[in-house]
C-alpha cells in the first residue's frame, strides 16, 4: 500500500496502470467505517487495482457547516486500509487541490438543487467538482460509492454521462449497525442519548415500507406517519421525500421503485438515510 | 482521413491511440479558413495523430445570437482537411452531445464573465462545457487554438489546470487577410462596404501599438483614440480593453505584455481581435 500526496505523482502512476489494468476507486473523506470498507472489498473483487482517496473536501461544506469539526483519524484509516488490498491511498492537500486562483466549478442542474441540495446550497457543486478532479487524477474504470449518499450517486452518474466520462459508478448497499442505524462518520458526533434517537431514521424507513406493504400508496400519508414517528423520538425532520430514483422528482403515487429519502437533525447532527420500498 | 459521427466510436478509437501515440486536437465550428488550417499544420508538426472536430455548439450561442445563420459547409471543410494529415474528423450530432436530459455545466468564475463573457452571458459556460466533453471523447495530449479567441484560451487553460486535465493548449498566432483583417468564419457575413469597415479592428490595434511605441501608457488615452478611429470607420465598439494576459484584468498602466482586446459591431456582425503591445 503506497501513500501518495502529490497530484502529479498520482497522475503518473494512473497513466501507467490505466493502460493495462482495471482500476477501482473509492473516494472518501476518511474516518473510515465498515461502509467504506465494504466499498474497498467490492473493488478488490472486481478490479485489478484499488485506489482509495482520503480528503475532507472543503468545497462541499457550507459556511455554517461542520468542516472544522469533521472527524479525522488518518493513522487509524491507514491501519484499516492495510487489512485490504489497497494499492494506493491518495491524500492530497487543499493547497494542491484548490490553489488560491482556483475558479472552475461543475453544476449538475436540477438534481443538485433538490433534497440535500436545497438544505445545503452549493454542496453538490463541491461534490461534483472534487469527484471530477479525482477522476482526472486517478483514471478509474469503476468508482465504488455507498447508497447512503443516494442523491450523490444520482448527481455524479449524470455528470459522468453528460461529460462523456467512461468511469462507471458501482452503487453499494448501505451498511448498518446491528440496530439499523446507517453507518456514517458523523455518527461519532452523537452522545449516548442521541445515538438512541438516531434510530428514528431507519425506523421511519421501516414504517414506510410496512405502510407500502399494507397498500398505502399516498406520499402525504407516508410523510405524516413517518414525521410523527421521528418527532416522537426527538428527531427534527429536515426533509422526507418519496422520489423517482433516477430523476429524484417527488412521486404522486408510491411504487416499489420509489425511494424514501430523508434528512433528520439529531441534536445538532444532520443524518441522512434512504431505501426503496421493496429492499 | 476517417469521418466519425458516433461518440462511442470516437472514444474507442481514442482509447486505443492514446496508449501509444501523441494526439493533437483542433476543435472547430467548421466553415474552415486559413486560421483553422494553420492549427492543423501545427498539430501535424508536433503530434503523431491529428483529430479535428467540426461541431457548431449550440450552448455557446445566446438566445438572440447567430446560431441559426452561422455559416456551414461540410463538403468544403472535408475537402480542405483532405489536403492535410488529418487522421479523424469528429462530427457529432446535437442529439448525442446534448440529449434532452442534459444537465451538467462548467463555470470558470471571473475569467468567463468579463469582456466577451459580459457581452455574451453564458457563452464561456457553453465553450468550457463542450471543450471538456470533446477532450473526454478525443483524449488529446495537445489542443491547438487560435489566439484570435484570446479569452477562450485563458478560460480553457484555467479549466484544464483546475480540473487536473493533462491536455495542454498550444496557442497559435492569429492568421490575417493581406489587409490585416483577422480571419473568421463570421467575416462571411460582411457585405463589400462592411468588409472595408471591418479593417477598423486591426487598424485600432496598430494605432494602440504605435501609441505605446511613442510612450503612451495610459489606457484611457488609448481607449479614446482607438474608439475614435473605430467610430470614424462606422464600427460600433462593444468593448476595448487593455488587460493582463493571464488574469484578463484591466491594467492601470500599459506595458509590452498588456493585451489590447476588442469587440466591434460592423453592421450586425460582431467581430473580435486582440494583440500584445509588442508583437
Amino acid at each position: 500500500m503506497q501513500i501518495v500526496t502529490s497530484i502529479e505523482q498520482m497522475q503518473a502512476i494512473a497513466l501507467d496502470y490505466a493502460k493495462e489494468k482495471s482500476v477501482g476507486f473509492v473516494p472518501t473523506m476518511g474516518f473510515l467505517h465498515k461502509g467504506h470498507l465494504s466499498l474497498v472489498e467490492q473493488s478488490n473483487k472486481l478490479c485489478d487495482h484499488t485506489v482509495v482517496s482520503i480528503y475532507v473536501n472543503p468545497s462541499q461544506f457550507g459556511a455554517n457547516e461542520d468542516l472544522g469539526s469533521y472527524p479525522r483519524n488518518m493513522t487509524r484509516d491507514l491501519e484499516l486500509l492495510g487489512q485490504y488490498k489497497v494499492d494506493y491511498v491518495f491524500c492530497p492537500t487543499t493547497e494542491d487541490m484548490y490553489p488560491a486562483d482556483y475558479r472552475t466549478w461543475i453544476n449538475v442542474e436540477e438534481l443538485g438543487s433538490v433534497l440535500c441540495g436545497a438544505s445545503r446550497p452549493g454542496h453538490f457543486k463541491g461534490v461534483a467538482t472534487i469527484v471530477l478532479k479525482l477522476i482526472n487524477i486517478v483514471h478509474p474504470n469503476f468508482m465504488f460509492m455507498g447508497e447512503k449518499d443516494f442523491q450523490q450517486i444520482a448527481v455524479l452518474r449524470t455528470m459522468l454521462k453528460d461529460l462523456n466520462l467512461l468511469t462507471q459508478i458501482v452503487p453499494c448497499p448501505i451498511v448498518r449497525e446491528p440496530d439499523g442505524l446507517a453507518m456514517s462518520s458523523r455518527n461519532s458526533y452523537l452522545n449516548p442519548a442521541e445515538r438512541k434517537q438516531a434510530l428514528c431514521l431507519s425506523l421511519a424507513i421501516q414504517l414506510a415500507r410496512k405502510l407500502f406493504a399494507q397498500g398505502e400508496l399516498n406520499p402525504s400519508e407516508h410523510r405524516n406517519q413517518t414525521s410523527k414517528l421521528i418527532n416522537e423520538m426527538s428527531g427534527k425532520v429536515d426533509y422526507i421525500s418519496f422520489v423517482n430514483p433516477e430523476t429524484l422528482k417527488e412521486v404522486k403515487t408510491i411504487s416499489s421503485e420509489t425511494r424514501i429519502i430523508l434528512a433528520v437533525y439529531i441534536g445538532k447532527t444532520r443524518l441522512i438515510d434512504n431505501s426503496s420500498m421493496s429492499e
